[in-house]
Parts: structure tokens; sequence; C-alpha cells
């Protein structure tokens, strides 16, 4: 049957989901949206998508569910329409593996004064910084869902001290977790490096602002490998500029590409990434969204789809 | 008893160390080489040494043997004459970790890019690099001893592929172990980062230089935390310009602190720390040199010391 294969990828990159996907699903015709004729615009009842212009799900009224070959979802509930179709979202332990190793990697980037030794590499300075045990530095990890859970877990393991905050209460071992607003006051104010894995949702929209930022723990340390809306740009800069926050990894941002004009680029305290920290692997992806696809058509079986009341 | 401590240490951290062993070994009278009468020179039986002037101990005739609160020992052992007293090193627990922690963190460093996106990040490009998996980057670790050995463990555990390098033949779960300069021609040929863990001898001193930096794979990178004698400066400076190497991170130096006008400062494939890989932290050090001292006197028991032939 005919699924749609809905993106903004360039076509080299859409040709690579689609002959992967057409091998994975050899009974399915994966079409992209480009070339589906009105008809099959009129029929189709799953898409797979990637990060697709809203506008073009628009034209395919027959869908029961689209599978995002992504982890997040939020420019498709964008507006005030909520989709007549369930949106499944990837999860992907390899996804949930790279990201860990990201916020790991960063991590210790920040721990061992890697962003300061640079800078006194430029002028020639010998000058050893006070070592810290990683036992006691603490690290906030802001969303304990598929990436925040699995990273958390990975500091803990790795030796970190690690505190967590969710929407819903968790139980993770070793690691303190807290909720709501008075939780996030808590770990602010303790944490030593603050990572942001939160979705973007109406409620996380500019949630690290001029508040909350103002509340860390002077000296903090931010990584945000989550959705650029959800950190104040104007608030972080001034937390770094007054020397709340010591230095930010930044792998995404209000508009990617970054502006070439943008400050973020120059700051010195600002680590730049494309967008980098959990690459999505074709091959780990694409086995995940056709077993969730056979299992539709043999089972009439879903996956958990996105709470559109909540935003993930 | 008098135990002189022998340094080159500035007077604070000299303090510091005086203070904290003789908390630890209330029986003892640990005192600043500058202090001991000349009587106590005579007399003096163990010296607790932190890189000392090798011609202060030649003035304390008495010592059956002197303990290191630092793991490398090779300034000891330079000029010919053999010493007359046994070597015991830091062996410590903590000091391994430190290490560890260090080769793990700028194994990701180099794993995950930063150098490169840094570069990019100055010129304001956002461009998303290959991504590898850990597993499929391959690590070789020279030197097989207290720190390789705890540094390759941590690799594997967090999902490299490794690969170790010894005099002697060793057996680690998981690590292909290797010996011999067949053993070192494979291991070049294989690592992609190559990590150096050797301590610094006859034979080591200048091991990593133009013949075995060229058997090196096409963009390899290279840590070095162990002493700057092991790595050819020319060689190395070669090896990178023409490409064979792509970055490297030193730690440490011919001449330490490295001079202001040296070229590694300003090389844009190489990063400079200040000696900070795996800093002796006091506490633990002290706790581990007491007890090496208090086996000595109630049980007339040493440590492994250091083979003088060897250098190690
Ligand atoms: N940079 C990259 O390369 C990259 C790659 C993949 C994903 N991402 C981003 O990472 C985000 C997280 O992915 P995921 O798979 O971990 O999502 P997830 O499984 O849905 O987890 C989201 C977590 O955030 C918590 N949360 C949501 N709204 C909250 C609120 N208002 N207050 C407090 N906590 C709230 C949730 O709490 P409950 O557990 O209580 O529900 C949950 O713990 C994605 O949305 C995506 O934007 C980035
Ligand atoms: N940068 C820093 O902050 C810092 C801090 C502490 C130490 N260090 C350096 O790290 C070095 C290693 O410390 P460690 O405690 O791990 O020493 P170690 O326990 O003595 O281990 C030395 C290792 O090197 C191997 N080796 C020695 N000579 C060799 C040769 N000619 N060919 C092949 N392998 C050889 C040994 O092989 P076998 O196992 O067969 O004997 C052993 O595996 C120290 O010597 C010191 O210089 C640096």
């Amino acid at each position: 049957m005919i699924i749609p294969f809905v993106s903004s990828l360039n076509t080299q990159e859409e040709q690579d989901w689609v002959k992967a996907l057409s091998s994975a699903l050899p009974n399915e015709s994966i079409t992209p949206f480009s070339k589906l004729s009105k008809q099959q615009k009129q029929t189709a009842e799953i898409a797979i998508i990637a990060n697709p212009n809203p506008d073009d799900l628009k034209q395919l009224p027959g869908l029961v569910w689209v599978h995002s070959v992504w982890a997040g979802v939020e420019k498709l509930l964008q507006g005030n329409a909520t989709p007549n179709y369930s949106i499944v979202r990837l999860i992907d332990p390899e996804l949930s593996r790279t990201m860990s190793e990201a916020v790991l990697a960063w991590s210790l980037y920040l721990h061992r004064n890697m962003p300061d030794y640079r800078m006194q590499q430029a002028k020639a300075v010998w000058n050893p910084l006070p070592y810290v045990p990683a036992p006691e530095r603490k690290i906030g990890v802001l969303g304990l869902g598929e990436l925040g859970q699995a990273s958390a877990k990975l500091l803990k393991k790795f030796g970190f001290s690690v505190i967590g905050w969710s929407r819903s209460a968790k139980d993770i071992t070793g690691v303190e977790c807290l909720n709501g607003q008075d939780g996030l006051d808590d770990l602010l104010s303790q944490s030593d490096i603050l990572v942001c894995l939160l979705p973007q949702t109406p409620e996380t929209e500019g949630l690290l602002g001029h508040e909350n930022l103002s509340k860390l723990k002077p000296g903090a340390e931010l990584i945000n490998f989550a959705r650029g809306k959800i950190v104040d740009e104007d608030a972080l800069l001034h937390e770094l500029n007054v020397g709340r926050i010591h230095h930010a990894v930044l792998d995404v941002f209000q508009y990617e590409p970054l502006p070439r004009s943008h400050t973020f680029w120059t700051h010195p305290n600002i680590t730049v990434l494309p967008h980098i920290s959990a690459p999505t692997t074709v091959e780990s992806a694409v086995s995940i969204v056709a077993q969730n696809i056979r299992n539709y058509r043999h089972l009439n079986m879903l996956p958990a789809t996105v709470d559109v009341q909540l935003g993930y």
C-alpha cells in the first residue's frame, strides 16, 4: 500500500530514507510526497514524516496516524488546529545511546574545564585549575523521558551526583527526582551543570527565562540539547555576561542553522554545536519504524502516541 | 622519628603536605628538607618526596627507602648513579580514577569532534560532521600498568573498541593486549585514538618518533598524558602538518611549564593542557603513604618498589 514520506530534507537525504524504508517494508510502497497522485493523497492512511511542512499533511485527509523519524514533534502541533490523526514519534535505543553519550561528553567537557583551558591556551597561560571530584559535581537533568532518563543514568553510572526534574513523579535509583515549581527551584539552586532534555511544548517554551535562570547557583553551566525555544536567548546572554552562568553548550537554537550574524557564534562563553548531539541513525530508525508499521498492519496495534493536549 | 619531606614544591604546597602527613603519622616527625640539622640528615632512613632535586637526596646517606607522592619517578633515575635506596611510588586508586576520567573525557572530546566544531564556530560555519558510533572507534592504549589498565577498562565499559600494549603479555577481558615491536606496529596501524600512558624510561624516551608515528593510521589522534619526552616534538609537528595526525591533546611536555614562545601553544591541531590530567589529591595520597610507612615500622614490610634497571 502507498505510504507517503513527507519531509523537509534535501533530495539526497530523502532518497536515502525512502530506499532504506522500502527495503525494510517490501509490501509497502513508500512514496515521496511530491510524487503522490491526487488519488493517493486522498487515500493514504499512514505517513512517515521527517520534520514536514504541516501544510503538506493537511493535503492527506485520510491519515489515521503518522510516524515521525525524529523524537521532537512540536512543529506538528503548532497553530491552533488539533490534528485528526495520531502521532507516533521515534523511540530508539540508538538515539538514547547517542544522546546520553553526548550528555556525558559535554558534561565532562565542562567538568574538566575544557573551555577555560582553551582560553588559557589562546593566551599561552600555564595555569592548572582546581580539580573537583566527579561525585562532588551535581548535574541537574530537566526532563526524565527516554533521553533524559538514559542520560541521568549514564551520568550517575560514571560517578557524578545527579538530580532530575519531570512533570510527573519518578523513581530512578541513585537519582534524586523532583517535580513542580518547588522541585525546579531546588534543582536550579543546586546544579553545577544544568542539562535540558525537555520537549518543546506550550509549558516549556521560554521556561529557562530571566526568572528561572536567575535562580541558578552562581557559576553554573548550561547544556541545551533539547530545543532552542525552551531557553530565552536574551536572558541567557544576560546571565552569561553577569557571570551567573559560566559557560553554555548549545546544540539547538530558535532558528537553525544559527544565522551567521548571531552573537552566539562569537561569545567566548558559548559553545555552538550544529544540532549534532543525537543524530538519527537511518538504519536503526528504519528498523523501528518498519516494526511499528508491521504491528499496525498485522495486529492493529499502535505504540504510545503523542498527547496532543500536553504537546509531547 | 624524623622523616624528611624533600620536594620542589612552593612553600604553601610543601606546608600543606607536611601538615597532612604529620596528622596522619602522629608518631613521626615529618620535616621539610630545608629544616633538617646535619645530624638528622645523617640518620634519616625514610624520606617522602615530591619531585625532589636528586642532589638533596644525596645528602641523606642513610636512606633505606623513599616514598614518592607522585606516580612518575624518572627524575630520580637520571644520570648514571644507581640509588642505594629503594623507591616506592604512589599507587592510588584515586589517581587511577582521575586519570581514567581524563582519558575518557578527552577521548570523547576527540570522538565527538569537539576541536573541529570549535574551529567551525570560529568561522560561523554550521556543518554537522559524520557521526561514528563508539564501538567503531578504536582506542589504542600504550602502557597497561595502574593507569593504563584503569583507563582501558573504563573506555571499554563506556563502549569503545580498545587495544593495549605493554612490555609483558597481559590478559584483560574485552581488551586486545599486544606486546613487542610487532604488537606496537599492529596497534599503531589500527588505532583511531592513541593514548600514551607509558612511564618515561630509557626504552620509552622518544618512542613516538618519526618511525613509529609514521605507522599511525591516517587521521589518527594522539593523547599524551604520560611524559613529554616519550614523544618526539618535531616528529609530532611533522605528522600534524602533513595530516597523518589530525589532532593531539598534550598534558605533558619536554619542559614544563611549556615555554610561552613554544609553537604548540598556537598550533590549531594541538590542545595544550597544563599537566592536569591526573592531579594528586593530597588527602588520598597521604592516607596511602601513611599506611605504607606504618606497615614498614610495624611489620617491616615494603610495597613493590621501582625496578631501577627497567626504570619504572
Ligand atoms: N538535539 C538533538 O539532536 C535532539 C535529538 C532528539 C531529541 N531531541 C529533543 O529531546 C526532547 C526530549 O526527548 P524524549 O524522547 O526524552 O522525550 P519524552 O520521552 O517525551 O520525555 C520528555 C520528558 O520531559 C518531561 N516534561 C514534559 N513537559 C514537562 C513540563 N511542563 N514540566 C516538567 N517536565 C516536563 C516529561 O515528564 P513526564 O515523564 O512526567 O511525562 C518527560 O520526563 C525531544 O522533545 C526533542 O525536542 C533533541
Ligand atoms: N599527566 C599526569 O598528570 C600523570 C599523573 C600520573 C602519572 N603520569 C605518568 O603515567 C605513567 C604511567 O603510570 P602507571 O602508574 O600506570 O605506571 P606502571 O603501573 O608502572 O605501568 C607502566 C606500564 O607501561 C608498560 N611499559 C613500561 N615500559 C615499557 C616498554 N619499554 N614497552 C612497552 N610497555 C612498557 C608496563 O608494562 P608491564 O605491565 O609489562 O610492566 C606497564 O604496563 C607514569 O610513569 C607517569 O609518568 C602522568
